[in-house]
């Protein structure tokens, strides 16, 4: 396994500048306000991981520049969208170290900014470009996306299995990660069988970013997470290291202190079982990574999955 | 002109029966709490306007029902996500005399609610069944829709012209009134120039059909239209009876209180000069049909026409 520079893990970093470019083009607005909103929601989105692993995958075959921009672009629209939708829902104030949509324009706002940018991902893209089947699956993901919000959103204040709480992140992250990967590489003529396997990498990926992310929430300052702490358990949403602490327990979660829940995390080691696990997931990864055929993105892939396992920012 | 009965105008009963049938088996949830969202949105949800004007138009050509029954499911749905995210934005506690999703599950609730919606907009029925253009032209209303929401929030408490109005009632509810009855026809045979023709009939009929909505919201009784009486008002929303009572004045709006617009509209007669407005659209729209070629559907558009005219529930 060989970890490369910064460099190499940037290689990409002229197809991400496309995806950024067409975003800005396709979401300008004739109403400055408007603009101004889109232009927030892109300077907070961070590192486009979704585009990155769509293209990744799709250079394992015949990569065509602007087919796999749009797509990209789709698909990153369409995850900005559920961000500033989720800012409303979570309440938070900040959203990567910037103040969220909702809280600098107002909830309303968020509303109708998160269902442009979910349109603009419908039309960023030429439908015949692309194979009916896979417009139909980035279609039924956004589906599931919602499913699982909503499945969370019903089971605040509640304790999930483990078992459970995988089928969550599995729905509202893991499935676009795995999706991005497949797509990529489907679009780019890659065989049914290698695609599929980019998807579950993909997936695997996608599963340890957001027990990471679960993680971080219990760990970080505010200024270096940019979103607020424990703002999860305050808001009833018991996560992975809530889970392990109170595992086989017949204890109400909802009539506890969110300071007695977080000492239980520290006693019990919630964090670094939930470490473990993410650990475990990202070795799935790695192996399937390792299995694939000899390609310039396959070492991008493995530093990119390594980074996500390493992140504490 | 010749105005029909009650069960002339129900013709279209089996297939709109067909349409809610195809909603609810569509976004039949295993999450009971979900599902009751769903049914009450779907109770709520009226006439299925939409879905009417699109089946009427598209027996000007080739009817094929199981095409026409998804399509025209994709833009019920569409409307439905729009409802239930405008009630967030307008904090209404009632929808057509039903408790909104937002009143009755929380704002939070309310936006997945509308975001899982409109995600089955989007699988609800198979790309391949139309056009690309087609499917294009859907996504973009989407974005229309979107954008004029957006203009019209931005224009709280700010006078609008009359010209300026129409453009926002354009983008928010004809745009999708005239996609409806395009559609119904170029999906279903009709000539290009015949379909634009139905769709400049469901354009009219979408703009008298926003009018007359503007203008009960200031007549009615809160029992009669489910919705909050003088609520546009309150809200900074100055629909056409306030343009027409303050046009030509240089009083600022946002200085008066909600009773000093009130008395100002019934003083310069607000509502009446909206009316003959409303009638303007709607007589075009009835001189286009009148020019139709011969068809059992025509005289239904024409009813329909009429009816919204005359509606005052």
């Amino acid at each position: 396994m060989s970890y490369k520079t910064e460099n190499d893990f940037d290689q990409l970093s002229t197809e991400i500048d496309k995806v950024i470019t067409r975003i800005q083009k396709h979401t300008k607005s004739k109403f400055q306000p408007v603009q101004d909103i889109i232009d927030t929601t892109i300077q907070n989105n961070g590192k486009l991981l979704r585009p990155r692993l769509l293209m990744m995958s799709a250079m394992f075959g015949n990569y065509e520049s602007e087919r796999m921009v749009n797509l990209a672009s789709a698909i990153e629209l369409l995850h900005m969208a559920t961000l500033v939708h989720d800012d409303i829902v979570d309440d938070a104030t900040l959203r990567r170290n910037m103040p969220s949509v909702q809280s600098q324009f107002g909830k309303d706002m968020a509303v109708y900014t998160g269902d442009y940018l979910l349109s603009k991902a419908l039309t960023v893209f030429k439908p015949s470009d692309y194979q009916d089947d896979q417009i139909l699956s980035l279609s039924k993901v956004i589906s599931r996306i919602c499913e699982s919000e909503l499945l969370q959103y019903f089971n605040r204040y509640h304790f999930m299995s483990v078992r459970h709480y995988l089928r969550v992140v599995s729905g509202k992250t893991a499935a676009l990660f795995s999706l991005s990967m497949y797509l990529g590489a489907i679009e780019s003529g890659c065989s049914e069988s290698l695609s599929k396997t980019l998807g579950k990498i993909g997936y695997e990926i996608g599963i340890a970013f957001q027990i990471i992310d679960d993680i971080l929430d219990f760990k970080q300052e505010e200024t270096i997470m940019g979103k607020t702490v424990q703002n999860d358990v305050k808001k009833g949403y018991y996560t992975l290291p809530v889970i392990y602490a109170f595992e086989g327990e017949t204890l109400q979660l909802d009539q506890l202190t969110t300071s007695e829940i977080l000492e239980k995390i520290v006693e019990r080691k919630g964090l670094e079982k939930s470490r473990i696990l993410a650990q475990k997931y990202t070795e799935k990864a790695f192996k399937r990574i390792n299995l694939l055929p000899d390609n310039p993105s396959k070492d991008t892939i493995l530093e990119v999955a390594a980074r996500l396992l390493r992140r504490s920012y």
